[in-house]
């Protein structure tokens, strides 16, 4: 049987980053730039002020003081957004605001909160100023052609505002892969219907599409299909648009293992069991060269599974680097025992405590124990050999603490 | 001027927790639980089988070797989803899937992997098993009546997936804010469009529409206004229907400041400076007792106070109990200086290292300056009285890495 690492970088050799496309700056949000952003203007496009105030010529207030304050008198009020026309000469000042285009002739701004006002139409300077002093020169962050974000870049709020105060209204971004979900079950019942008898209620379906949001992808078709041959297969064709198929059950050693089947005979089986626990039960291949997930139909496993496989899968077709789950080292704050045999996953509350990180491991280890869940934001990681991890001990932990 | 604490507790003081609403289990994504989810039915709904196998007496197993099997009678087979008719009796088995309802007469399943063939119509089973081995009881996740899911709980995945294994088809949540958005500045186009001299680009509209999709809010208006009185007070006219008001520029002590002087006029003005940096120019207030943010025009500041003022507002009106960013300790990677007065606050890309965490801060300071934010995930708060951070040492930093 394969172990995780064995399987993980089977999924990741199988996929591959999508295509590019253009996409608005907020609908770029959290994705990766495939084009450089280059800087068209130069940041700031002009010297302008940093403050509001008066902009002079800074020799003329040198040794200014509040008791010797320097009397300048007052040309222009320059608004940001005009190109001012005057020009400062010497014993002369410009009333400027923030962000507003230096005028010529001065070479630095006094802020407002260091002048009072003087004769009509002149303005006292009481504290100096050197050139350069609150001016914020063209060019400064950024210089014209200069190569303002690379590829790769995960664009977030600020990489999209610098495209956009560098003109962009669109970013080549990689696509968001859409994902495919079909529940298999004769035994699942959607909630709000009535509950038989031998049935349980449908849950792997919220689980994976809320799983597939909060990594960034979309959904696309959500199916679900009794324990039958066929139509399993039509619910598989009737995907043949999305980046990646997920399926929950039919993945075990039973006779009603369909999925397995029908993988085994559309597509290309790479894997069907890793040694991990839960989620041992786990497919793994490629349907016309798509990848496909045949995850476990107990939702704690088909969480832990997806995880472990799909969300380095995820990040990858969505042009991240990065794959594999993030991890940190956490002290565990309870102990857990451990059957030695498959490295186990248990879902646990993990939180940041001073410099370090504390982990909660839950106590219920069963694959179907959707409670859990409950608060859990993390995976503590049980060797293969361990016989337990003692509460103070220090573990690993799977923290995908950003979601994607 | 008030310090940040001073600033944060009105602003916290002035919101409160929207209105609940009920809202599709994928829809629910995120937010926060208003009414708790009872279990209307047990978890799992009834005793089943957690393992392909059969349904045997367990007793009939005890002493059974590979070289001693004990042989019993296939009676039935049975489905996940059906429910069995045939008892089992000692010396007959029935064979049974992952999640189907144990047979009458049955007390533990016995792997598909611990059997072999027998003779026609029946199985060797040569591991012994013991009274409830392999059988998930009724009721062993949760009983029917308990309270699964308390308000206040953050629904995430897991969550959402025990709601809908209990039957649910909504659930009550908070309601998302809707946050409008208000750039003010004539000196301000478009991304897109000509950029006449002494202009530049806007990317506030486009700064804060991300940060607030990733809080997890809602935009709604997004207006740009010139710097007049009238327009101003038109834009925030046009914003009635919103939980939140934001705006960016037209909050210093110019003449031009525009949204100062509107909500001092059309509202209640709660502050307008704190001491931090960036930022100081950052009012707060209440219009028809919807809280405003006029937030300063300099991207850097915009996005500095949001993080520190206006998440955690969006954090207690989306029903959460811890607003206040969160923060670490890390290690500093480089050093940084500052001038002794206002707390300061600096781009930094922090990242987990082992047991603890490390942070790169920009060396980049000025509050217009948006490549710092390149790359940047986090905040290194300097003290007011330092005189700068070094290297080597620790200090704390603002890391809201799951972006709420």
């Amino acid at each position: 049987m394969l172990t995780l690492d064995e399987a993980q970088s089977i999924v990741l050799s199988n996929v591959s980053a999508l295509p590019a496309e253009p996409a608005g700056l907020v609908d770029a949000l959290g994705r990766v730039l495939t084009t450089p952003v280059t800087a068209q203007v130069p940041l700031p496009p002009f010297d302008n002020s940093a403050m509001d105030g008066y902009a002079v010529v800074a020799e003329d207030t040198r040794g200014a003081t509040p008791g010797s304050p320097r009397l300048l008198q007052i040309i222009d009020d320059i608004a940001a957004g005009v190109v001012p026309e005057r020009t400062v000469a010497p014993g002369t000042a410009a009333q400027i605001m923030t962000g507003a285009m230096m005028p010529p002739g001065a070479d630095a701004v006094v802020i407002v909160e260091h002048t009072r006002p003087g004769a009509p139409g002149a303005v006292e300077v009481f504290v100096p100023v050197k050139p350069g002093d609150n001016v914020r020169p063209a060019g400064e962050d950024i210089e014209r052609g200069q190569e303002a974000l690379s590829p790769g870049q995960v664009m977030g709020p600020g990489e999209l505002a610098l495209a956009a105060a560098l003109g962009y209204v669109t970013v080549d971004v990689v696509r968001r892969p859409r994902v495919a979900i079909v529940t298999t079950g004769s035994e699942l019942v959607e909630p709000g219907r009535e509950l038989r008898t031998g049935a349980i209620y449908n849950s792997n379906q919220t689980l994976l599409s809320c799983r597939v949001l909060a990594a960034g992808a979309a959904v696309g078709e959500r199916l679900h299909v009794e324990d039958d041959e066929r139509a399993v297969e039509d619910a598989l064709a009737r995907c043949a648009e999305a980046d990646m198929i997920l399926t929950t059950g039919g993945v075990s050693v039973g006779e009603y293992d369909f999925v397995k089947a029908a993988l085994e005979r559309l597509g290309e089986m790479k894997f069907w069991q890793v040694r991990i626990k839960p989620g041992k039960p786990v497919a793994f291949g490629t349907v016309n060269g798509r990848p496909l997930f045949g995850l476990p139909g107990n939702p704690v496993s088909a969480m832990v599974t997806f995880e472990l496989l799909v969300a380095p899968a995820l990040r990858k077709m969505s042009g991240r680097t990065q794959c594999l789950p993030p991890t940190v080292q956490a002290t565990l704050a309870s102990g857990v025992s451990h059957k030695p045999g498959r490295r186990e996953y248990r879902q646990a509350v993990t939180r940041s405590e001073g410099r370090g990180y504390v982990t909660d491991p839950s106590p219920k280890r069963g694959s179907a124990m959707l409670t859990s869940t409950v608060g859990a934001n993390s995976l503590v990681v049980i060797p293969e050999e361990s016989e337990g991890l003692k509460s103070g001990e220090q573990g690993t932990v799977i923290y995908p603490a950003n979601g994607m």
